[in-house]
């Protein structure tokens, strides 16, 4: 292995992991219960095990890592916020929405099922994600679960990821400039990439004071990730992706694509990476991984 | 006024302060924020503000108030499973679900708005929840915070409402026996209830195991109230109700009066309102309005 290789390499390793520690997460938690909830349970596991590149869990446990959190609160924290980010995914995809059919390579829930079960399983897959964090199995701690679940409901209602899903609505029939757009994916993407590593450095008991930086590095890996994903919207692979692309120019949304050019874009996406880079300048080795994924988020293919 | 009404002008007094509390709360706590995101706060007010019994915010006030808990806190928590209340019945309207036409009166949201803004209306009232019980403003004390949404959590996803209305569309389908219906309603309704009475003890502070009688109470009160509502549905008119009655039978779902006779229902939910009141036996005269309440949930004509 050359020297440029090794922290792909220790980032691979790390999004191993945690997407194993995710999927038995989510496999312990979420027994089939053996009576007419089967069907919805099942739902459940079937959106939520063994799909997704699982970046807010790794956000939460390279954090987490870095101020000596041991690894099985960050994987209990780390599933809670992948609950909540695959119930989006569901009810984004459901026929008044999105209308998705294809979701991490696999028929979207509610062709899998039906649709009342797809809206059922993203709500019991949202209160799912508190029962978790409000578990006493997350921490001994109330101060850290209730501060946990504050940052989580914060970054998922309308002041956050579901507020940034209205303004996606929107765009459909309005032309919004790049203010904007900026506003609404730091809502739809960025708040709960945000929640993740404030999450992180809440199990870490670091308070919000000592947060700036990571909070820094949260905002700009979170347009940088909104970029790269509008990139690959318009110049990816659909099998890769694993789901159906070049929507956003079909309904006439304006994204930082549309609005910069595919050059400029790529370049501010390199930008913000750097930005985000230098906000761990305080830290030293124990904030590498963090790093390589700021460095991977733009560089990934689907 | 007479000594028998005189419990009953108590719990209209009741009911009428928790009416406006609960609306002044949501009012105050779901500011329209002047940007795209406009029309989401506008459904969530549209379906929160102005309806409704708000039996579960009594509920919870009316156990607080019995452990001198003082009454913003819980109209705060009352609120916040207010809003777990709402976003169900906005997402059990849909057309994938039970295809309502009419709520409180009035179109549901779907309608008055569309089903994009509705999902993401009961998704942000379902996040919202969890942000106002986990505020600091609700209590200074982390512990009784993170315990309220352990509660609430736990009673509305997959094991609780969730679960209750999964079970409640095999019912269509499949043909349940008078045990399993009682499953399936002490989940669908039960559940939160039951969450509204313990929310409120939680804020008095009563260790788990101080709760039991409570516990007995909640769960009595769910069954007669579901048995009433099927009643309701079998005899009410449509107009008291604000929603449209008589669907399980045409959906061909067993309910109480199906299984029973509306005879035996009726005599069922009498003797549940009684061993209900009987499991209060160790509270004096604080406990009033929960007896009052009771008695009002088979008696209530919508």
């Amino acid at each position: 292995m050359s020297e440029a290789d090794a922290p792909q390499a220790a980032l691979k390793q790390a999004l191993a992991a945690i997407q194993r520690d995710i999927d038995s997460t989510f496999d312990a938690l979420l027994p089939v219960p053996g009576d007419p909830r089967d069907r919805l349970v099942e739902a459940m596991r079937y959106a939520a095990i063994g799909g997704g590149k699982r970046l807010r869990p790794l956000l939460v446990s390279a954090v987490a890592q870095m101020f000596g959190v041991d690894r099985t609160s960050a994987v209990r924290a780390g599933a809670a916020i992948e609950a909540i980010h695959v119930y989006s995914l569901i009810h984004d995809d459901l026929p008044c929405m999105d209308d998705d059919a294809l979701r991490h390579g696999k028929p979207t829930l509610h062709l899998a099922f039906d649709e009342a079960t797809a809206v059922l399983a993203g709500d019991s897959l949202h209160a799912f994600a508190f029962e978790v964090l409000s578990d006493p199995a997350m921490s001994g701690d109330p101060f850290v679960r209730v501060e946990l679940i504050r940052t989580l409901a914060t970054a998922s209602g309308a002041n956050g990821m579901a507020g940034g899903q209205m303004m996606d609505i929107a765009a459909e029939t309005a032309s919004f400039d790049l203010p904007t757009v900026t506003r609404l994916q730091q809502l739809k993407t960025g708040a709960l990439l945000g929640a993740a590593v404030e999450m992180g450095a809440i199990l870490g008991k670091i308070p919000s004071e000592g947060r700036t930086h990571l909070r820094g590095y949260a905002r700009d890996i979170g347009l940088a990730f909104q970029i790269a994903d509008d990139l690959l919207d318009e110049e990816g692979d659909e099998a890769a992706a694993g789901k159906a692309l070049r929507k956003d120019a079909a309904q006439g949304k304006e994204t930082f694509v549309s609005l910069l050019g595919i050059e400029r874009a790529r370049e501010q996406a390199r930008i913000l990476v750097e930005q985000a880079v230098q906000h761990l300048a305080p830290y030293g080795a124990e904030a590498d991984l963090l790093r390589d994924l700021a460095r991977y988020i733009v560089e990934r293919n689907h």
